[in-house]
């Protein structure tokens, strides 16, 4: 089979014998976003078309593609969801002789009603599944917008989205925070003291104000604004997730991931790494769902 | 007397008599970043050469024109102070024959031992002091940066910053969440659910993210959304208060105090809008406590 992993700014597709190994794989700049005119056939064929000639399996996609400005818009699975309610959930398109598939994106409704969505993160946990222990558990795929998953009995009951990567480029880039910050890897003490600090009362709108006061009284060096910055915001974020029971499981970007680890390492908090290939396997897992043709 | 509100962006004059009348205010948006090369005194002779030439009494200011892009940098009074105390970390400036005070801003720090910091707002609270009760009271001064001070017995205990204005700002010029807002007034319906979602589990990180998923799933109209992110955030912010005891008192921009009040309000809590002109009065209070030459 051919999965293709399909977001806004990268296009990853990968070749996959009938036991689920990697044959081959490529990748590009060519998100969504950066496909001209709405022309995704042309784009996948211009990636991939060798593979789909020698008719290497069926195509599942998952990801931005099948969002409003993606190749077709579609609709959300709802949770609670495992791989066949969300493989049922799949659209086909097509083009000449072609056709391939698209996973839906999942949906979901806090108590008070208010919904919430991922899209292709819902891919990444069914690819995690097996690594799971038995019963309830936490996953978290951090991000621009972050996502907190529980998943019980290989099916994902709820989630919650925080855009704590975003408010963090906004910050870093547009605030008057921004303007005391000078570039420089994240230093862990400093991230870790904001981790903390965002336990304490007073609220995120008044922890990040700190940063700039503690830069006023030359209590934090310019070039450790943006480390506590963030451990500002990843420790709001673990504060608001409130007491989870066992560990947390995390799932993305490696150097994401070690962030998180820190951070919920330095709140006596259990963090489980995951394989960072989930995208993959869980569009193996989606495909065979497919119906038989 | 003469009192000078000079802040980041506006010039406000006011020629006082010794009552603490106003017989003539002036203003400019003469900000402290509008000023060509730290020519301050230039820029006050422009605005009232004809008061000064008069000699109508000493000129007290306030604002960020003490601040270290300001005239000169006169550092922060501490908490707990009133008005002699913030009178007496006041510094002279001279130019030519003529001279003027300007006030210091005011600094403390929380139990954990993190600053915050305020300049201009501690000389409107001054001049507030004789509206509010005896014992302790909350006054509140919405902006681009919120002020929560705790005052009793005429003197300012302490007080919090939180980064409300700003973030709000941010959010709708480069978020995610700006792209679906269209303008317009503020729809106090949405307003107030944002409030009552800001007192929900989940934190601001994740509520800032339900306002696009309401979006997506067209249960939020974009013209609507501005005002449900507003009532989000500045909801926050009361949450992040706590359980201050009694009404919370005002102080400020008419439009901004209004909102706020609607925000108290919802939430079944006491507000208190004191008069915007407290500057003015503040500044008439800091001058009785000069030096006498």
């Amino acid at each position: 089979m051919l999965a293709i992993d399909w977001g806004t700014s990268s296009f990853r597709a990968y070749r996959l014998d009938a036991d689920a190994r990697v044959l081959e794989k490529r990748s590009a700049p060519l998100g969504i976003l950066n496909v001209q005119q709405g022309k995704f056939a042309d784009a996948l064929e211009s990636q991939i078309s060798d593979w789909l000639n020698a008719d290497a399996g069926p195509v599942v996609m998952s990801g931005m593609i099948g969002s409003r400005q993606g190749w077709v818009e579609v609709p959300y699975a709802s949770c609670p969801a495992g791989a066949k309610e969300i493989a049922t959930g799949m659209r086909e398109v097509s083009w000449g002789q072609r056709s391939a598939w698209i996973a839906p994106g999942l949906s979901t409704r806090d108590p008070s009603g208010t919904p919430d969505v991922m899209r292709g993160e819902e891919t990444q946990i069914i690819g995690a599944l097996d690594r799971l222990p038995t019963g309830s558990s936490w996953v978290c795929l951090p991000g621009t917008h972050s996502k907190w998953a529980e998943v019980r009995d290989a099916k994902i009951l709820s989630f919650a989205t925080h855009m704590t990567g975003e408010v963090f480029a906004l910050m870093k880039a547009h605030s008057i925070l921004g303007r005391m910050m000078s570039d420089g890897p994240t230093d862990p003490t400093w991230f870790e003291a904001g981790v903390r600090r965002a336990q304490d009362a007073g609220g995120l709108l008044h922890h990040l104000f700190g940063v700039r006061a503690r830069g006023l009284f030359s209590e934090l060096p310019n070039e450790r604004a943006a480390s506590y910055l963030s451990g500002i915001l990843i420790g709001d974020e673990l504060a608001s997730i409130g007491n989870t029971q066992g560990p947390v499981h995390l799932l993305g970007d490696p150097s994401l991931v070690a962030l998180y680890r820190r951070a919920l390492e330095s709140l006596a908090r259990v963090a489980v790494v995951l394989d960072s290939d989930a995208a993959v396997r869980g569009l193996f897992t989606l495909a065979q769902h497919l119906p038989r043709s």
